[in-house]
């Protein structure tokens, strides 16, 4: 946990891990009173035993205007396995018959509260915190190995989250935070989430009229305008490559890219 | 756990759960010496922490022709949401505006052994057993509200599992079971493992070169013809329908059909 001064604080002697039940109590700890951390150690994802790691696409319309595709009439969802998740700044590896891989950054929403049926009025009462997620993508596995788009979203190490998950009083308005992504120390991606094509609580409202949410289900809610897929010439990543994505008040990730053995 | 008299035994003195690392061990388990279940308590999926729900769509020749649909190329792949999961003799309940849910009988894999790149000839060997899935399916959610199938695979109570984990040793081949559901007593779904496009051995193989297995990851791997949707006129479930599945040797699930209130 930060304190009010950025330091790193030690909250394994008060929680067993940002998990479950913690994650709506995580404004009440004080850390001021826990232990300092010593030195740099590798950051884990901001949260732990996520159930669900649902994600939105095409959520931006000027995204969905470089991809070729209509704005959807509901939110498109898919998900991405929990399998793929790891730290902020741990190394991205493509599989090995990859050439096709992509960055995404994207506002992640961390669920504190069960939901079901709940109204877009009520949705964000359901919000644990917000953080920065990059939804990594293999186009060609997301669209033309005649599957879901679950193919190219689930491979190992193509969830990057965090590096914190800032609650919902630090963050304000989820509408109004800009996004970017470097690639290589040039900008690709640079967004604002006012410009969702569905907010954060018409999603959950929406999702929740098919599925319960539980505490630490994440939600990628889509990415704006940048990707790698959409230039001219297509680019995408390549082992070496490094990754550094922003979004204001959450911090940032920075991943190198490698590749499988 | 069954005992060679088909009594039920209780495993909890030696295992914590049914999940991970005991995956593997529960063929080394006598059941003879365990205490005897009093009574006929509910049952509740038989592998514990599933990670990852993984369905395979249009994998019997037969059943792609029902739904109008070619053949796929490679193996379809969606997600269904692990908080679908539940015993199999549970209640399925409909979502509250669900008007076109379906039944589909599967063959479900279960992994016992991390999984990665794995070939087709050694991909049988990371399978821990096989149970009964009923990949309970929104056809209107699935495939008319702009997302991806997970949409009306991922309803609470849509994914039944069990009775039973049956180890391999137990099954012999997995190409070679009869599967069988029955609405209301009416035969619905009559099939066999042997007409599956792709068979166990090449959904492994395909799935391990874009993502890692864990124990305790399921499959459900295809649903043979007589889904309500290919039917004319369609059929779908409604309140106080009864659901009858059964495959060769894994047992037989149970289920009534409510609605959410």
């Amino acid at each position: 946990m930060l304190d009010a001064e950025g330091r790193l604080r030690d909250l394994s002697g008060v929680v067993p891990d940002i998990a479950g039940d913690v994650l709506t109590n995580l404004p009440q700890i004080d850390p001021q009173g826990l232990p300092l951390v010593e030195g740099a150690p590798r950051l884990g994802p901001p949260v732990g035993r996520i159930g669900k790691f649902i994600g939105i696409g095409l959520n931006y319309l000027d995204h969905a205007a470089e991809t070729g595709m209509a704005p959807p009439d509901h939110p498109i969802v898919f998900m991405k396995a929990t399998s793929s998740i790891i730290g902020p700044n741990d190394t991205v590896s493509l599989p090995r018959s990859s050439r096709h891989s992509d960055w995404e950054v994207e506002l992640g929403v961390v669920i504190g509260k069960p939901a079901k049926y709940v109204s877009e009025a009520d949705a964000l009462d359901h919000v644990a915190g917000y953080c920065i997620v990059n939804d990594v993508s293999e186009r060609t596995f997301q669209a033309k190995l005649s599957g879901q788009w679950t193919k190219g979203k689930s491979c190992d190490t193509f969830g990057p989250i965090g590096p914190w998950l800032v609650t919902p009083d630090e963050v304000g308005d989820p509408q109004n935070l800009n996004l970017s992504l470097d690639l290589n120390g040039e900008r690709m991606q640079t967004g604002h989430t006012g410009t969702m094509i569905f907010s954060v609580a018409k999603i959950i409202a929406h999702l929740t009229e098919m599925m319960s949410l539980q505490p630490g289900d994440v939600i990628a809610t889509g990415t704006p305008p940048g990707v790698g897929m959409g230039m001219t010439p297509k680019r995408f990543l390549t082992e070496g490559d490094e990754m550094e994505l922003r979004i204001d008040g959450l911090g940032t990730q920075r991943q190198t890219v490698a590749r499988d053995p």
